[in-house]
């Protein structure tokens, strides 16, 4: 088992674990699912998903996140038009969206006639980012725990403005990526996504950017035989390179920081 | 179990998980940990730690990621000492600080003579921040699951630039936080510190501010009986009041945007 964790997760016949515990195995074997059945995710799932995501760590407990979660199905729709025409997001019986939430905070200031003028630096918007994806990775492994599969949309990020219409998001807060959430449908062609090796990642006492990168040509290789396997074409750094080759690339996201003004998150 | 869990979680005689699993356990029943025995954490663990970061979901496979594990009693010393003198970074035997990445990609553009305009773009350090998020809440959960404790250091953001000296950061990279991990020390005095009732993160379909807020005051009642227990005063309003009331509250973070500018990652 471990074996076989190790070797599907680095692509890499030689992977090897020396210590293994059941999260270890859950987490190893966890792949992005697109595909879910009709059932749908009951409260009680709902509610231990969230559960797991605020026992997560937060900076200084300020637990700066919120979590819409959508289950109807004309939302789901006009979000998934938003966020790339993704149609798993329509497709997925739940889809949580995740906030990076300073409203709260901003809130708590006018009620208590107080200033939070630290909140109009990026540092801050920093930390919404951070406690947002800490929570939500905690739900995704609690996910797994569960029998539901899920995958993450970055492209929520498309259109800030109009997800926060959508979701009637107050001022100080934007959504910073979705979840849909599901049962993983066994007909849906996926693997586990081979990652770049250990030694190109993981540095001891320094960075090594030589040891590292030296790497991955091995990983291309590695990546393009995974990618065939699924109608693919390419390795790893050709789509590295498409993927920020310029603004035009990002699907609009390259008006990020001016949308963050805009909804009350400066960048100072 | 199940019922202490959730009450403990949330500070709440009333709360209640109605599914569970053994991953949920370990997150609900997760705390910082502050305080460890001498018991050096060995090469399998870290090996461990690190394949299960490399598990979490990465924005579009980009894994603009690195961590540095640092192990030398010298080197913890003065990433201590920069950050916010927290003694337990220089005696956690293991300190692994997290580093959002757009470096690899960079070299790779540099090697191919490719451009790599997209990372000049705010959006791209926030892909690298929630990417290094993801990795290491998976690490996080993996150490947990092996006995071991850890606590993040956000205070590596005080002083980035040294940081990054010290640590040998080639461009376009930044310490996010670190995380000191170790075998807990049975003697720390700590709990599981309770978080915001559900109904304050949690929302259907549309944000609801009122309603959200409405189970504030409540929380502040529970956390101030927490940290009465701890020795320490004030509930939870006060707290964020007094992190976020302005740019002195951020022990030099304030400057990050000039900084991550210096350190090659601009935030246009």
């Amino acid at each position: 088992m471990s074996d076989t964790l190790a070797t599907d997760r680095y692509g890499d016949p030689d992977a090897r674990l020396g210590v293994l515990t059941e999260v270890l195995e859950l987490q190893l074997a966890r792949r992005s699912v697109r595909r879910f059945t009709a059932r749908e995710v009951t409260d009680d799932e709902l509610t231990a998903l969230v559960a797991a995501a605020q026992s997560a760590p937060t900076s200084a407990n300020l637990q700066a996140w919120s979590v819409i979660a959508v289950r109807d199905p004309g939302r789901r729709a006009r979000l998934a038009a938003l966020a790339g025409n993704q149609a798993f997001v329509a497709q997925a019986p739940l889809f949580l969206v995740w906030i990076a939430d300073l409203g709260r905070a901003r809130r708590l200031a006018v009620r208590a006639d107080a200033a939070l003028d630290a909140a109009d630096y990026l540092e801050t918007t920093v930390i919404g980012l951070v406690d947002t994806a800490l929570a939500a990775q905690n739900a995704v492994l609690a996910a797994t725990s569960l029998g539901l599969g899920s995958v993450f949309v970055g492209a929520v990020r498309n259109h800030p403005e109009e997800i926060a219409a959508e979701l009637k998001l107050p001022p100080h807060t934007v959504a910073v990526f979705g979840l849909a959430v599901g049962e993983p449908d066994p007909a849906e062609a996926a693997g586990v996504k081979p990652r770049l090796p250990q030694a190109a990642v993981l540095h001891h006492e320094q960075y090594d950017a030589d040891a590292a990168d030296a790497h991955i040509p091995a990983y291309d290789e590695r990546l393009a035989g995974y990618n065939a396997r699924y109608g693919l074409t390419g390795g790893w750094s050709d789509r590295v390179l498409a993927r920020l080759r310029g603004p035009e690339s990002l699907a609009g996201r390259h008006r990020l920081r001016e949308i963050l003004d805009r909804l009350g998150l400066p960048s100072r």
